[in-house]
């Protein structure tokens, strides 16, 4: 299979495991962008996304951070494994108040046993971008099928 | 004011200003208990809860560490001030596969500037508690009235 | 080979690799002890470990945790694995003002390709031991023979 | 004082005190930058500096992060305050042999109470740099003044 054959495989592969999660729709997380190294995810503003400041919960940001740089190992992962995230560290930089918060996540490092994410979140508000969280995610790699286990849970894709 | 009553204004004002989030409400959380230097927070299994392999988000895990954390300290800050939670390390140690996910978060280090708290979550399976993750915060104290500034965002409490 | 004499074999092993570190005695490190899950390492106050306020330097902590937990991790590594430490979060959480400086790492998540391991350092002035830092450690497990790849290195032990 | 004339100023006061510290000549440490949001740290080869696989030990790196992310929050802090490092994660992403580690850090977000600084820790060997961690520290800023703290701890500058 030559090499854009195979990404698209993979990448169709990560949207239909990430989009099968019952905690992604709840969220409403849009997958904007998934390439070799990096994954894209974001959410607009809804009351349910924000804390008592009318502004996007910390925990927006976290789950999107978790998912977006898990998704972003996925994307780096040697055929016949999966991804397993052992945590990440998230720094907030500014106060999210806008209409959509978007989360880059970037592949500093592949391995065969970890891969060594980043995590940029920007909150967007009067059509500008403002840097408003920073992380740092390391992603276990353990033999499996994610495909066969997803269908295993029942839950597709 | 005893130290009682005072404690238990502070607790009132930590349970409305955090009852009035949007995304807590959303996520579904019980706020289980709110005492000097902790605050438990949990989640009953619901499918919109949950990742590809039917076992709780790890956004959802991250969400309550950064909620409880964030309460834990604003249970030892002085008056006068409000909470601005700087970041966290969050640790996965197990799959989350259960009824009913608990975080207890712990303040170690109270101080003026900076409260460092710990959060441990659990997951019930069988009636038995799972250690699923740790968790390390750092929260910012910064001068500011809580009640005043949720009252001017328009959401109570 | 008997549980006891089983570790004894491993503890023996972990204080000779760690013994020919050359960093570890340009700091001067006790191994004060290795034990099942656990490992502690001190240092006695120095000028040359201090900081420009004549106390601990953050980096001499830094490195003890380091040291320490990998250590501790290496207590719990099954036969023919090494370690690769992945990284750690530290949180300093009072000045480090006294005559000695205490690192205790714990294993909280053994594994088979990650082992999760905290560690809280305490410095000990007038006879009382406070606590100064706290940190969580991910280690790696890799395939590996730590003693011939140390004697490959030309260091021993 | 022009801005050029206030940051050499600046420069000069947190070259001063970080040469005073024990810990930094011990290791053998240079200082090959300090710019406006920036510091740039680094050591040379010496057996001293080495683990027992005869690469540089993870604890210097952990101790270049430490001080040079500090001293770039230095960098962007207003007068009359100095800094507290609140702590920092520290990702490893390759092994540190080589000839030469060097330290580069950079404030991400500056702030009243709490600054942001990231730091990439790179090998030299074969005259070629290689990416051997990644760290993000938060600092915080409180009221003193530093030159006064160290020369009432007798250390100068």
């Amino acid at each position: 299979m030559p090499a854009d054959a195979a990404f698209k495989h993979r990448e169709d592969l990560i949207r239909r495991v990430v989009g099968v999660q019952g905690f992604m729709k709840l969220v409403g997380t849009t997958i904007d962008d998934v390439v070799p190294g990096g994954c894209t995810l974001s959410v607009e503003k809804r009351p349910e996304l924000l804390q008592h400041l009318g502004m996007f919960h910390g925990g927006v940001t976290a789950f999107l951070v978790d998912n977006a740089t898990t998704a972003a190992a996925a994307t780096v992962m040697p055929e016949g494994r999966t991804t397993l995230t052992a945590g990440f560290t998230l720094n907030y930089l500014a106060t999210a108040a806008g209409d959509k918060l978007i989360c880059r996540a970037k592949v500093i490092k592949p391995g065969r046993t970890l891969v060594v994410v980043s995590a940029d979140v920007y909150c967007v508000a009067d059509g500008k971008e403002k840097h408003t969280a920073t992380a740092l995610a390391t992603i276990a790699l353990i033999e499996g099928d994610t495909v066969a286990m997803t269908k295993a849970a029942g839950l597709g894709p």
